[in-house]
């Protein structure tokens, strides 16, 4: 298994941050990270709390005074009434400005604890110890923070800067198939914008065995930390990021959340690659090697939904990316490279025309 | 009237703010202020928005598409929910990533308007226009924006700094005597702790008639500036805008908010004026005369109120400044001066007794 450390500075907060990748580091988190904590509480879900809250605390305990603070694990959880009682549970447990948090969970843990944490007595620190694949090679990485409202996905939120990242691999052994497809999906996005040699290695390594994966987490991390790096506010180039994920979101939303993110975006990226290649963006050739490849996913797994368009195209215009007049999407112009515009902006506009139209080639995929 | 511009520059976020003091510039706010909008909302109360929105709006409207959303005025609508309803009202009125708040009112409006736009869509621009003296010297001027809690005031929120601030003395003079008071007791405050002058036009002119108090603004809003210019994050300096604020915010959340936040300060810098005499860091007749000053605001105003020790203390060990084990607040050294410890730290730890005897000597002015 690699191991890894990459380092992140970010010019605009001025914020740093270490990625460590090693096996079994949620059992010997360095104190460095900790350092100046008046106490410590572990955030997570009920599923992975049972697994490592107890390992992690252990450890925890010997810096400072570390408790758990848990909720209902799922998406259904990410809104600002579990952010208000994690926060009412930290107040109890005396919780001050020099406390730190540890996000120990998947993405829902991620962007719940980083919110929690933009947000307590003004801001405090916390450290990211993501244990799904896609939280270790995506969300745990770059500071978004945020909740879902009934009218969307992540409308409210934060930029905030976790002080460290510990990705273990070890926590991805007992990950099930669906979570592996949700990390693999993003594992694929980031060939797709930025990086041909990654997408060629899971091409070829096509598998869902979680260990044939875990080699390319560290070069996965490397290309969202560069983005993120240069464009920490997603004032441009970071919204490459985003790609499969105007639709992706969309169709998530639509479906109430009962689809995993991960079955989303590779069904994101199908309508997108699609739009790109129909206006002439995406190199034909390249775009028929991303389609055979989500092929294999949604062959691999069942991937059953009933795309309701109307309620797909209302979620898409309330796109962050979007504004009232138009959705905007960032697109493809080859594998390993997104498409920008003369005036640099990484986002096209595209018809709702269009995008209907792609839905219907998400439906003949299924 | 005194007619000033103040211009802040953030080092920390690397923001910049312009405060604008000008009577009737409600009427005529600036557009470079909403360049790049794509739509405006004029964030206020049910009472504010029916003395100046209309006449915001109308001016507003030559610039963007604007809108008005209000909630029920005073300190308990600052909490989550009404965060939670103002957003979900900007996305059903279809603001996006480039639409512009404006907080039309006093600090509870700034407060909520303020945090809304620093975690819409991970953060939109904002504008201040304060409409109390309170708000116009103090909370509009910084970029702290939250909400209270259960657990406490403003436990909830994070520095976000507003693009401009645009300050209408005209609107004072519908302000009821109470929000007078409210602003006065800022001001003292202000005084006490950056600057004498400032502090000896207040005692000579002493007065409850807004309009002597008026030509105070511009500076008051200058010491603000300054501070908060020098230490955005409060990680020493500002702690001294804190000043009466451990025991009077304290006393606020002990009596569940029924008591003006005004009148809660000054009774705090009674409270912690005397705690500063007693450890020898007051000077003794600058503490005379701070209590003069506040004794004839708490005599020409009725401040009734039952200090429930007990619960006062749980409060102020709830303060941000302070951690599980000792209480901190900011002291004066002298009118006009603060004390620093010999590290440089403003704040200094008292203990509980110390802070429940302040209790009895506030009694006693009663």
């Amino acid at each position: 298994m690699a191991t890894a450390t990459l380092n992140i500075s970010f010019e605009r907060s001025r914020e740093k941050c270490r990625i460590t990748i090693d096996n079994q580091i949620l059992s010997r988190l360095p104190t460095s990270a900790f350092s100046g904590a008046s106490s410590i509480a572990i955030i997570s879900d009920d599923v992975v709390s049972k697994l490592y809250a107890n390992k992690v605390k252990s450890r925890l305990s010997k810096i400072a005074k570390t408790s758990v603070i848990t909720f209902p694990h799922g998406e259904k959880s990410k809104n600002l009434r579990t952010c208000s009682a994690v926060a009412s549970k930290m107040s109890d447990l005396g919780l001050d400005r020099r406390s730190v948090l540890v996000a120990l969970g998947g993405g829902v843990v991620g962007d719940i604890a980083g919110f929690v944490a933009s947000i307590f007595k003004r801001g405090i620190k916390y450290v990211q110890a993501p244990t799904t694949l896609l939280a270790q090679v995506d969300s745990s990485i770059g500071g978004k923070t945020g909740v879902d409202t009934d009218w969307g996905k992540n409308q409210l939120g934060t930029f905030y800067q976790p002080r460290a990242i510990f990705i273990d691999p070890f926590t991805l052994d007992t990950l099930p198939r669906s979570e592996v497809i949700n990390g693999l999906g993003e594992m694929i996005k980031s060939g797709v914008i930025a990086d041909k040699n990654l997408f060629r290695s899971i091409e070829k390594t096509y598998s869902l065995n979680i260990q044939n994966l875990k080699p390319l987490i560290p070069q996965t991390c490397r290309i969202k930390a560069r983005i993120v790096e240069e464009d920490e506010r997603e004032n441009n180039l970071r919204s490459v990021l985003n790609y499969g994920h105007t639709v992706g979101h969309a169709i998530e939303a639509s479906a109430n959340f009962r689809l995993s993110h991960g079955k989303c975006v590779i069904l994101g990226m199908i309508a997108e690659g699609w739009i790109a290649s129909k206006l002439g963006i995406f190199e034909e050739s390249d775009h028929e090697r991303q389609r055979d490849l989500l092929r294999r996913i949604i062959k691999s797994s069942v991937i059953e939904t009933s795309l309701d368009t109307g309620r797909i195209l209302g979620f898409a215009q309330l796109d962050k990316k979007s504004s009232a007049a138009s959705i905007r999407m960032a697109l493809p112009e080859k594998i390993g490279k997104m498409h920008a515009k003369k005036n640099g902006s990484y986002l096209t506009s595209v018809s709702k025309d269009l995008l209907l139209e792609s839905l219907q080639v998400i439906r003949r995929e299924l």
